[in-house]
């Protein structure tokens, strides 16, 4: 079958690689009805996190699933199934307690999991499923093909924005200010606004996002950075700051922006893979009592809440798709991603 | 009158100050009927944080108001009053938040406050205390003698070890370790029982503070710290870990205790004052789900819910006061809790 393969930095093509084969019982043959480029996988991309040797990558996709093992009770063969960016069991301590992604079994996309065997990257044509039981969520019937962006995003950034709000607290009347325009962050807008957050500021400067961030229920924009924007925000909430503010970047800076704009007392959710080295600085989050909490999200944990209201239409997350390309083209969808000429980009095998 | 003031490095004396005056209108003059020594100041005691200069010390009394200011309108002469570890309006909207330590007219005891003047330190005969009205919480009748250690709990102890056990979300049936074995640490334990804890381990090597551990609720005792302490933690809760972790030290190793007992998704609650300079580590944090959450404790907002429970003898936080001196042995009693022949001693001018 095809699937991408990076090699190094702004390097990735499609590649012939052997097709995956049923393993442990528990296992699924998933065939990929649409994939997509997430920011995380663009630190590869641009070489930040060194590709060490030509490996699979893509980790989020939706599909049809093809052949169950013999141990696979609740996926059936012709299911439309949402997987999330990982694999996980759901059935031990941690899938219980709703941390999905620090599962005991679990493993990662593009490689070997913890049972042994290989789970493909999902920018490619078929996945192997580890835990198809956990892994997978099955729509109740087969969706209508426009909805197929919305339950894309469940495999990861309307989750993970969901995460940032969840894990900042935020619940009805809460004050929201959403720091990043990605993918991520524009869901955070979406998932804060749904958590009846009474007024949601999302930090933009591109009219296309702020415009997307509006459709999902931003009541501000706000385009200053630093201590000029940091300024701007304190003086919209009473001097002091926001209840929560979610970080959906991950760098030193958009974490310092986020720690300095909440109030004291307030929460920063943060959910962008960590890049650059700084750590929390415990003594100014000590001082003000600004709590940091969030991670890699527990996207799967979620995704029973969030598949209703994209089948009915009530949210509509898909939106922040800007470009769909064929597979064929992975090479493009990244560069329109690094170029900034997309914001998230949906790919079609 | 009579007031501690420390010189340097284990050099705390009584001098002869200026009486304190009534000079803004809103404040009081109280005249203390017990105080204390707290952890924190051992800090400077023990020449950690240099003293500069000679300065007053001791943030934590209870006592009998003498004067109040013309435009005093709740707290009365005669009134018994517990005074949190600073001064704040309670009007301010981090107040209002229950961020009280964020006052924005707020101040430390020793110092000379925002609106001018001198706020007295608390290892003294009198204080005069800034913002009357709202810092000071007067009990409805005078106190039975034998509630003044309990009551006196209400001013810092009780108050910032209840802060850790919130600020990590304890709740009904929440598992909890608590790190550290001092009277703020022995006040979490009590805390995290009284929230509804279904388990709470007390990580002390101290027999006797075990036992007073044991008293406060603590299901389960663990001698062991490092690599070894935690293995035994995770393998009591699914070997996984604890729902919470309470951090009441403030040193990096405590805190590396607690962040790699906690389970993943789990909350730290911290209140020991950081000590030590490390920062928190985000990649562990962000890989784990584990939060942190706390700070410099809003005690003044846990005094209306706490003190009815004191002067009902539901709760009795006043045993970890294991010595009493009069205030002319102040000396004493900063060497009994730095060789650690005290918790906590308890200081009557």
């Amino acid at each position: 079958m095809r699937a991408t393969v990076i090699y190094g930095e702004r390097d990735v093509r499609i590649d012939v690689v052997p097709e995956p084969v049923l393993s442990s019982g528990i296992d699924a043959i998933v065939r990929v009805v649409a994939a997509c480029v997430c920011g995380s996988d663009l630190w590869s991309y641009r070489g930040i996190a060194p590709t060490a040797k030509p490996r699979r990558i893509g980790h989020e996709f939706v599909g049809i699933v093809e052949e169950v093992g013999d141990n696979v009770n609740i996926i059936k063969v012709g299911d439309f199934v949402i997987a999330p960016f990982y694999d996980c069991d759901m059935t031990c301590a941690n899938c219980v307690n709703g941390t999905s992604t620090s599962c005991l079994n679990g493993g990662w996309w593009g490689a070997d999991d913890r049972a042994g065997g290989f789970a493909d990257g999902a920018q490619g044509e078929r996945v192997r499923v580890p835990h198809a039981d956990g892994t997978l969520v099955a729509t109740p019937e087969q969706p209508d093909p426009a909805l197929i962006p919305s339950l894309l995003t469940l495999s990861d950034v309307m989750g993970t924005g969901h995460h940032a709000a969840v894990s900042a607290g935020v619940t009805a009347g809460s004050t929201v200010v959403v720091v990043g325009d990605g993918a991520v962050g524009l869901c955070a807008v979406l998932a804060a606004t749904r958590l009846g957050a009474s007024r949601v500021v999302a930090m933009s400067r591109h009219a296309d996002r702020q415009e997307i961030a509006r459709q999902f229920g931003a009541t501000d924009i706000v385009e200053q950075r630093g201590d000029e924007g940091i300024q701007i925000i304190k003086d919209m909430f009473d001097g002091i700051g926001p209840d929560c503010v979610l970080e959906c970047v991950g760098t030193a800076e958009s974490m310092d922006q986020a720690i300095r704009s909440a109030r004291p007392g307030g929460m920063v959710g943060y959910v962008g893979v960590p890049t650059g080295g700084a750590e929390f600085p415990i003594r100014a989050l000590f001082d003000s009592n600004v709590g940091v909490n969030g991670g890699v999200a527990s996207v799967r944990n979620y995704i029973e809440e969030l598949l209703p209201e994209v089948l009915a239409g009530t949210i509509n997350p898909g939106i922040v798709f800007d470009l769909e390309l064929p597979l064929a083209e992975v090479a493009e969808a990244y560069a329109a991603m690094d170029e900034r000429r997309a914001t998230k980009v949906l790919l079609r095998p």
